[in-house]
C-alpha cells in the first residue's frame, strides 16, 4: 500500500536468503515481533514531543514558557483528532490517486494484525511523524502567535499540509514516489515541511519585538535556559531511532540496525562540527550553536541513513553543523526572525540531507531498498540528484505556499498576532491568565496577574 | 493465574485463526517476544515516576521542590521492597481465595520463562502499576506532610491497600474478576485506588495555609513551572503506552496496537475537550485545565481501551476533559484541597473510564477479550454498568477506608502534619536541610539554612 | 567473539531444555528478536546521557549550567566518532591479544545480522556504555576544567582508557575474561574506569575555589536544582534496565527478565539505606544523599545482576546505600572534591559491586552464566573473591594512572583549568559567551555578557 510497506516486503522477501523460512515467509511471531517494533518506533517518535516541549521552551522567554510548553499538548491532542479524521486518508488511504489519498477517513483500524502489522500501530507511527512536523512548524510562530491561531493552523496543517507530502513521497501511488524520490524518513516530508509552514509564519508575523534594530542589526534574543535545550536534543536524538530505524517497520534481516548506527554518526558528525566552526569563527564554543549542530546532523541523515555508507553519514553529519551555522547567520542578515531555529536546523538541513541522497546513495544499499538509483559518486550521474531536487523544490513550495494562503485568510479573518502589549507582557499571561513561573515572575516586579 | 495472564492466554488459543503454529501455540520465540513486550511495559510504566516527580514539583511552590521531587525516588524503592516481600503476593499470590492471595511473599522467580512470559517480568510490570498508584496518592499529602508520614504510608499502601484491590480485579481468584468487572488496565485498580488514598489524606491533613479564606473561598497556589507539569504529561502519555497496550501481556494477534489507538484518542480529546471548556467558561485557555484534560482522558480510557471503538475512545476522552474542569472547581468549593489535582484526573475521570465501560463496551470486544457483556449502547442492558459500579463503589470504599483508618492511626501515633512555621519554611529546609533550589531561593532574601 | 555474545551462544545452547527448536537452534526471528532487545538496550543506555546532564547541572550551580549540559551532548557526539574509528576495535575488535584488540577500526558493520544479531546493534550498544564511562568521569571536571581538556581528554578516554578495561574483560581473548572476572554489566568496566578517570582529574584539577577552608574543613557547595537531580536519579533508572538486562544481548529463555528484576531490588535497597542512614546520622534525611544512594545500589548491581539471587540483590544495594554516604564523608574529609559524588557513587559502589560477586554468586547462576566460580557464601571459598579484587586493582590502576600521565600531558601543554577569575564568573560566559539562564543570571545584578 505505502512505500514503507513497499520496503518491509521487500525486507521480507530480498533480505532472507540463509535464514528464511521455506514455506512461510511471515510466520505469526516474525508480523508480531514487526509490529512491537513499529509500536516501539512509534512510542520513540511520540517521546519527541517531549524534545520539542524543553527545545522551544529552552529557546524562548520566561514569560511564554508555560504557554510555549503547554500549547505543545493541546496540538498534538488536536493533530491526532484531525489525522484521525481526515490527514490519514489523504496521506495513506488506500486507492489514491498520485497527488492525494481519498480513503481511511476516521480511521478505523482493525483490531489484529492484517498483512504485515497492525493497521493501528502503522497509524500510531504516522501520526506520530505528522506531530513532529507540525512541532517543527511552530518554530515560525513562537513568542508572538495568538493561541487561536495555533488551533486553527493545527488543524489545517494535520488535515492537509502535511498529509498531501507524506503521500507524494510515502503512497506508492504517490507522483514523486514514482519518480524514486529517496526519503527514507522524512527529511523532506517530516523536517523540510516543517520548516516551509515556519518560513510562512515568520513571515506573515514578522519578528519579534526588539529583535532587529531600526538600522537592520539584529538582537540575540537568548533563550532562557540551556539544560532545557541540552536535554531536549537528547531526547530527540533518542526518540531519532524510532523516526529513523523505526522506519524500516520491519525488522527482516536487521538492516534497522544500519539504519540507526548511520543516524548516530550523523548525529555526532553535526555536533562535532558546529561546535568547531563556532569556536573557530566566533572565538567561543556557543552551546547553541552545537546543540543545533547535533539536531541538523540527525535532520540531515534522515534521508539518508539507509542508502549511504558509515563514512558518508559522517560526512553528511559534518557539512550539517557547518551549514546549520551559516544557515542561522544568513537568515539574521535577511532579517528573518527564527527563535527555535527551525528554518536552519530542519529546513537548511533538511534539504542538504535530502540532497545528499544523490551524491552519496550506493548501488548495494539502494538495491536493498528498491528505491531510485545511486548517487553521482557512484556512478549514478545526476538522475537522483535530480529527482532529489525536484522533490526538496516541489514539496517546499507546496509546504510554504499552502501554508502562506492558510495563514493569510487566518490573519485577514482573525488576526495572527498578539498586541504589543501583550507581547511585551508575555503570552503566559495574555493568552492564559497566570505565569509559567509565576514565583520566578513575581520576584520581579513584573506585572502580575 | 491472574486475569491478565488469562487474557494472554486467550490471545494465543484464540486469536491465531489463520496464523497459528499448528502444533505448538507457543513456541520459544512467541514467548520470547510477549516476555519482551511485558518488559519494555513495565520500563514504559516506571519511567511515569519521571512524570509523576515533574508533575507534583510543577504543581506546588519552589519551597517544596526537592522534597517533592526526591520523596518519589524513596518511595518508589520501599514500594519496591515492600511489594516484593508483602504486596505481590496479597495481588497475585496463586492458591488465593476471593479476598487475598496468601503465597509468593518474598517473592523469589525463576530465572527464565515458565508458562507465558517469565514470571520476574510479571512482577516488574505490576510492581510499576503499583508505583504509580502509589504516587497518584501522594498528591493528597504535597506540601504538608512529613517525610515520616511518607515512609509508613508507603509500607500499608504497597502491602495492604493496593494489592488487596489489584486481587479482587486482576487476579482471576478475585471476587470482582468473577463478576465480569472491566478494568483493563487500571482506571479503578490503579487510579481511582490512589484517588481514594489521596483523599483521606486531604481529610486527614486539612488545606494548605492560605488555601482558603475565612469566608470560604478560595486562594489559587499556583504550583511553580508549567514546563515542569507540560514535560511531565507527555513523559505521562509516553508511559501510558506501556500502561494500557503492555496490559494485554501477550504480542498475540498485535491487539495491543489496537489498545494503543485508543489511548492515543482518549488523551487527544481529553486534552482538546478541556482547553476548548477552560476558554469558554472562563475566557482564557487554562493550561493547568489542559495538562489535566490529557491526563483524565488518558486515566478514562485506562479501563475501556480493550473494549471500545475508536469513536467511543474520543467520546470517553472529551467527557473526561469536561469532567476534569467541573470535578475540579467542585473540590474547590467543598474545600478540599488537592494540589495535584489528584481528585479530579485520577479520582473523577477514573470513576468515568470504569463506568464507560458499561455504555461503550462492544460484543466483538468483549468477545476478544472475554471478560464481562457488552454496555448499555449494544444492547447489553444494565447488567455491565451495574457491574462496574459495584466494582468503583467497593474499590473506592475500601481503598478510601482502609487509607483512612491507617492515616488516622498514624496521625494519632506519629502525626501527619509538619508545623505550621515548617509548612511556611517549606519542606525542603524543615525536613531535609537544604532548599532544593539553594540559589534561587537565597536571592530571596528568604531564611536560609 | 566477545563474551557477551559468549553468553547469548550460551543462552542459545543450554536455556532451552524443553522449548528449543530441534534443528535450528537460531531461526530468523529469534535473532531478530535479539536484535530489537539488543537495540532497545542501546537506545535505553543512550536515554542515560540525558539523566547525566540533569544529574551533572542539577548538582552544580547557575552559572555553569548552560556549559554542563551542552558539553554532555558535545562530547558524547565526539566519542562516538572516536569510538567508531578507534574504541571499538581496540576493545572488541577480533583477533586480539589478551591485551588489545587491533582490527576493526572505522567499523563498517554489515548491513544485516551476522551471527547472533547486527553487528551495527552490538556496536551501538557497545558505544552507549562507553558513553555512559566518559559522563561519569566528567564528575571530576566540574565547574572548572576548560572546554579544550573536554574536547582532547574525550578522545583519550574513548580510544584508549575505556576500549582496552572493555577489552580486558569482556573481549573473549582479554586476559580478565580468562581468569573468570565476573563484571556482567559494567561496576568496573564502565563505572569504575570512569570513577578512577574522575579521581586523576579532580586530583591534578585541585578543588573548586571556596570548596575547602584554608583550616582543612569544607564548605558544602550545593547543586542549585534537586528536581533536576531527582529526575536524572529516575531517568538512570529506567535506563539501566538496558544497560543490565540489556547485556544479556539475548532473548533466549528470558533470563534477562530474572537480571532486571535483581536491578530493581538493589536500586531499591540503595535509595531505602542511603536515606536512613543520612537521617539516622545527620538527623536531617538528605535528598542528595538518597538519590545518590539509589545511584549507588545500581551501579553496585550492576556487576552481579545476573549471579545472585534476589535477597543478595537486596543487600548488595542496602550496602551501596550505607557506602555511599561513608565515602562522601570520606572524600570530603581527605580534601578531594567530587562535585557530582562520581568517586563515591561509580567509584566506590562500583568496587564494592564487583567485589560482592565474590560473596554471593550462587552455583547456579554461575553455571547459568557461564563465567567463574561460586562466591564465598555458597562454598566457593576465596578463588572468585580474589579475581574480582585482581580484576579492581588492574582495571582502577590502569584507567588512574593513564588518565593521570594523559592529563598531567594536557596540563603541561594545554593548561587544565581556567583562571581563577573565569571560574568565579562561571564558564557559561568565560567558555562559550553567554549565560545558560540569562533571565535568571541578569536578575542578580551578575556580570552579564
Amino acid at each position: 500500500m505505502v512505500k514503507k510497506s513497499l520496503i518491509a516486503l521487500g525486507a521480507m522477501l530480498l533480505m532472507f536468503p540463509t535464514l528464511a523460512f521455506a514455506e512461510d515467509p511471515a510466520p505469526a511471531t516474525t508480523i508480531g515481533l514487526d509490529s512491537v517494533w513499529v509500536m516501539l518506533g512509534a512510542i520513540l517518535v511520540i517521546l519527541m514531543q517531549g524534545g520539542f516541549i524543553l527545545l522551544e521552551t529552552g529557546s524562548t522567554r520566561m514569560k511564554n514558557a508555560g504557554h510555549v510548553a503547554g500549547k505543545t499538548i493541546f496540538t498534538f491532542g488536536l493533530c491526532s483528532l484531525i489525522f484521525w479524521a481526515v490527514g490519514y486518508g489523504i496521506a495513506f488511504g488506500s486507492g489514491g490517486n498520485p497527488i492525494l489519498g481519498l480513503a481511511d477517513f476516521f480511521f478505523n483500524p482493525s483490531f489484529t494484525i492484517e498483512g504485515m502489522y497492525g493497521s493501528s500501530v502503522f497509524f500510531l507511527f504516522q501520526l506520530a511523524f505528522a506531530g513532529v512536523s507540525l512541532s517543527i512548524a511552530w518554530g515560525g510562530f513562537a513568542e508572538r502567535a495568538k493561541l487561536s491561531v495555533y488551533l486553527i493552523f493545527a488543524i489545517l496543517f494535520s488535515s492537509i499540509v502535511y498529509p498531501v507530502i507524506a503521500h507524494w513521497i510515502w503512497n506508492a501511488d504517490g507522483w514523486l514516489a514514482k519518480d524514486g524520490a529517496q526519503d527514507f524518513a522524512g527529511s523532506t516530508v517530516v523536517h523540510l515541511t516543517g520548516a516551509a509552514a515556519a518560513l510562512a509564519a515568520t513571515i506573515l508575523l514578522k519578528p519579534r519585538i526588539g529583535k532587529f534594530n531600526r538600522d537592520g542589526s539584529a538582537n540575540e534574543i537568548l533563550g532562557h535556559n540551556q539544560v532545557y535545550t541540552a536535554l531536549s536534543v537528547l531526547l530527540l536524538w533518542v526518540g531519532w531511532f524510532g523516526f529513523n530505524a523505526g522506519s524500516t517497520v520491519s525488522v527482516g534481516d536487521g538492516f534497522f540496525g544500519f539504519v540507526a548506527f548511520n543516524t548516530q554518526l550523523g548525529a555526532a558528525g553535526g555536533a562535532v562540527a558546529a561546535l568547531l566552526i563556532s569556536w573557530v569563527v566566533m572565538g567561543k564554543a556557543d552551546i547553541s550553536t552545537m546543540l543545533n549542530g547535533a539536531l541538523a546532523g540527525l535532520v540531515a541523515i534522515t534521508a539518508s541513513c539507509a542508502y549511504v555508507d558509515p563514512w558518508a553519514a559522517i560526512v553528511i553529519g559534518l557539512v550539517a553543523g557547518l551549514l546549520v551555522f551559516g544557515s542561522t547567520k544568513f537568515f539574521e542578515k535577511i532579517k528573518v526572525d527564527d527563535p527555535i531555529y527551525a528554518l536552519s536546523v530542519h529546513g537548511a538541513a533538511g534539504i542538504w540531507g535530502t540532497l545528499a541522497n544523490g551524491f552519496f546513495a550506493t548501488p548495494d544499499l539502494v538495491e536493498k531498498v528498491g528505491i531510485g538509483k545511486a548517487g553521482l559518486l557512484y556512478g549514478g550521474g545526476f538522475e537522483q540528484l535530480g529527482v532529489q531536487a525536484l522533490s526538496i523544490v516541489a514539496c517546499g513550495a507546496f509546504a510554504f505556499a499552502v501554508s502562506f494562503v492558510l495563514l493569510g485568510v487566518i490573519k485577514a479573518l482573525n488576526g495572527l498576532r498578539v498586541t504589543e502589549e501583550e507581547e511585551i507582557i508575555g503570552l503566559d499571561l495574555s493568552e492564559h491568565g497566570a505565569y509559567g513561573y509565576p514565583e520566578q515572575m513575581k520576584k520581579e516586579g513584573t506585572i502580575t496577574a
